[in-house]
């Protein structure tokens, strides 16, 4: 089957239980393939796997910083690069990687192949910069696999349906090249290469006892990314939940096992809180003494989100004499094109002002056994409340419950709750 | 009419009938797209042609070292990168430079649209790093002119018909494909930018007072080629003056009109001489005492040939008790490889040995003219034989001279010529 559109999953599932799990998607991140003997490094992974008996296809993202020299290039040339070159521009680092890893994979005596995007089938929308995929036509992947080659794809990278333009994915893109692949291809595993070892229960920066998982579930993973945990981009992981691929996080540098991230009923024991994030990278905003009318927050968070700017948290308080303060959180790095916004707003609503606190964190507790346990969100504040830690937003959701806090105290937040939970403790699971 | 076969020259010619001169292809080299200022210059160039009313393709060379840092990189991989991964790495540094390109167009208030190879429609052969052109399949082209867009290809490379795997054309790939896209468009002129002003009656460095030529045709453009003008590979012109393409080889820098390059019937004043060109890339090989038998020489120039060593000029001497002596040009360059070759092949044939002398030169006298002035070969000679100068091997076309001397005297004996064929004075024509 070589085309799959991805409006009908259960083609897609149909399509990997014929595949089997023989197939493997081998993705390595930038940090993966920073040089030329790192290249190397991964065609040796490839190879492994291929004399295992595995059809290999690899998807490596552009060497260390070719992407950021190819956009530096773009800003010399124009404020706004046109977005259409913009993306025949910064897709040729993939480009290279792959073509590279192909070489090292003939050396060591297998065929191998580069595609780019276009030629691997990936379709997407025309949307450039952002595209969504659309449709997998993996003729040409299938012919070479069958062929007995190594496939190596170029990540972050398709071509439009339409008009045969080369698109990019945004951020994160690789990755779902990878997961879209395996979806497409049924393969039995999409296994992620980074620099780290596998999603931990807190940052090992932090919490030096934070303990590898040896499985998340897609939700987990999703509130987990949502929170700050960097190991994968949410829509990849989106992705994956939707099609029913099964990731294995794990790190190129080492041969042990990593996390899987996968559907909730293959997740043996349940653990009640499976991990800890933080993120230090937002900026709380207050807008003073709104007046309390009808419409007045569609009013005020329109002019945000047409400017492109993510609002994360919100807060309303009660309201005292006709008015109140609405507090929410948004990344520091919009903060220049946030603040002119919000100023003409507040006088235009007959605000009291807006005012701006950069020194929060967020720290979040996530687990899907939580749904079934009361008394974690309880247990979640009286640490911090032993800690002396003040909790300024609350934001919940079924399997995750966020705190906004004092920056300064962020790593003693999630020390405290990594204790708590006793996350440090193997059999706590 | 969108596809062009090369092979049906009539019919190409009928196509460029109908379209007329308004189409213009501009093709700009490695130091005229240099840095990202530069490359805006080039955006001027093309706006403005589009702003006299033409329709206008470009095509750029890659930036500055881009495609020797990339092939850098393909040597740290492996000593002897695959060759379809090859291409698929080196045709990367035109996609940046054309698209940062189009970026520029767009904010100079016009339209742009880059292309790669295979989206331009350069169909090739499958012969990896030195891939013939077998057809343009311009659909996409045309109808971005008709769009009124300014088209910019991706020169150096294409796509194989069979296979559809990106290939190179090899050195002054670029070239060809503004030469292959001015035959397949019928465009008025191919106008070829550099950092000359033209071509000269002799190198500019070594005789101050040359003059730029306003026009030589295609077989002198080629004998000046072939004798070390640097200004155009030969493979375009040949290309040109099969397919009938005017080109014009002129500064990127200055707005003066340059050199064309026509059929012999466009040339009105055609010059005797049209100029002198010199080479000192290449050695002279002598083996001694050869054998005079028959199929001797056959056994001696096909290993070098199977190595992919080009021989030049070849002279053998008469032939004194059944022994002679051969003498050969080929490239410094080549060296290396040749000397094992020479040393066991001298054993094999039962010569004398081998002699190198890698200090000569060439100087070439080439003139459309000559063809019905006799006299210009003794010309040189005496010219030569004035200076003191000894001349160690003579090769001869209907249009040009080519002399080995020592390399030394190279300079001198460009100096001389140039003087003595009157080509300082601009009325000699």
């Amino acid at each position: 089957m070589a085309t799959t559109h991805f409006e009908t999953v259960p083609e897609v599932a149909a399509d990997a239980a014929a595949r089997g799990p023989d197939l493997v998607v081998m993705k390595f991140g930038g940090s993966s393939v920073a040089d030329t003997e790192k290249i190397k490094d991964v065609a040796r992974r490839l190879v492994r796997a291929r004399d295992e008996g595995l059809r290999v296809v690899g998807v490596l993202s552009a060497m260390g910083d070719t992407t950021d020299e190819l956009i530096r290039l773009a800003h010399q040339i124009s404020a706004r690069p046109h977005p259409r070159e913009y993306d025949m521009l910064i897709s040729v680092g993939e480009r290279i990687s792959n073509s590279l890893c192909a070489m090292a994979v003939h050396d060591l005596g297998h065929e191998a192949i580069s595609l780019t995007g276009s030629q691997a089938g990936i379709v997407t929308d025309t949307v450039h910069g952002k595209a969504k995929i659309a449709e997998v036509r993996a003729t040409r992947i299938n012919d070479a696999l069958d062929a007995g080659k190594i496939v190596l794809v170029a990540g972050f990278q398709g071509v439009s349906a339409d008009s045969h333009d080369v698109t990019t994915l945004g951020r994160g893109g690789s990755n779902l090249t990878a997961v879209a692949l395996a979806a497409a291809l049924g393969a039995g595993a999409c296994e992620m290469y980074t620099d780290v070892e596998g999603v931990f229960t807190a940052d090992p920066r932090i919490v030096p006892d934070a303990r590898k998982q040896p499985a998340v579930t897609y939700e987990e993973m999703l509130e987990l990314a949502a929170a700050g945990a960097k190991v994968l981009a949410l829509r990849s992981v989106e992705y994956a939940r939707n099609h029913g691929v099964r990731i294995h996080v794990r790190s190129t540098f080492a041969d042990a096992e990593g996390t899987l991230v996968v559907p909730e009923a293959d997740v043996l024991e349940q653990a009640i809180v499976s991990g800890i994030a933080s993120d230090t990278g937002d900026a709380k905003v207050t807008v003073l003494a709104v007046p309390d009318r009808p419409g007045i927050a569609g009013r005020m968070f329109r002019p945000l989100a047409d400017a492109g700017i993510h609002i994360d948290m919100i807060v309303q308080n009660v309201s005292a004499e006709g008015h109140t303060d609405i507090s929410f959180t948004l990344p520091k790095a919009d903060l220049p094109s946030a603040e002119p916004i919000l100023h003409d707003l507040a006088r235009e609503i007959g605000a009291g002002g807006a005012v701006v606190d950069p020194d929060i964190g967020k720290v979040t507790v996530v687990g899907a056994g939580m749904r079934s346990h009361p008394g974690v969100a309880s247990k979640m504040f009286e640490t911090l409340a032993e800690e002396k830690i003040n909790i300024q937003m609350i934001s919940t959701s079924e399997i995750k419950i966020s705190c906004v806090i004092s920056r300064d105290h962020v790593d003693a937040a999630v020390k405290a709750l990594h204790k708590a939970f006793e996350l440090d403790k193997t059999k706590a699971k």
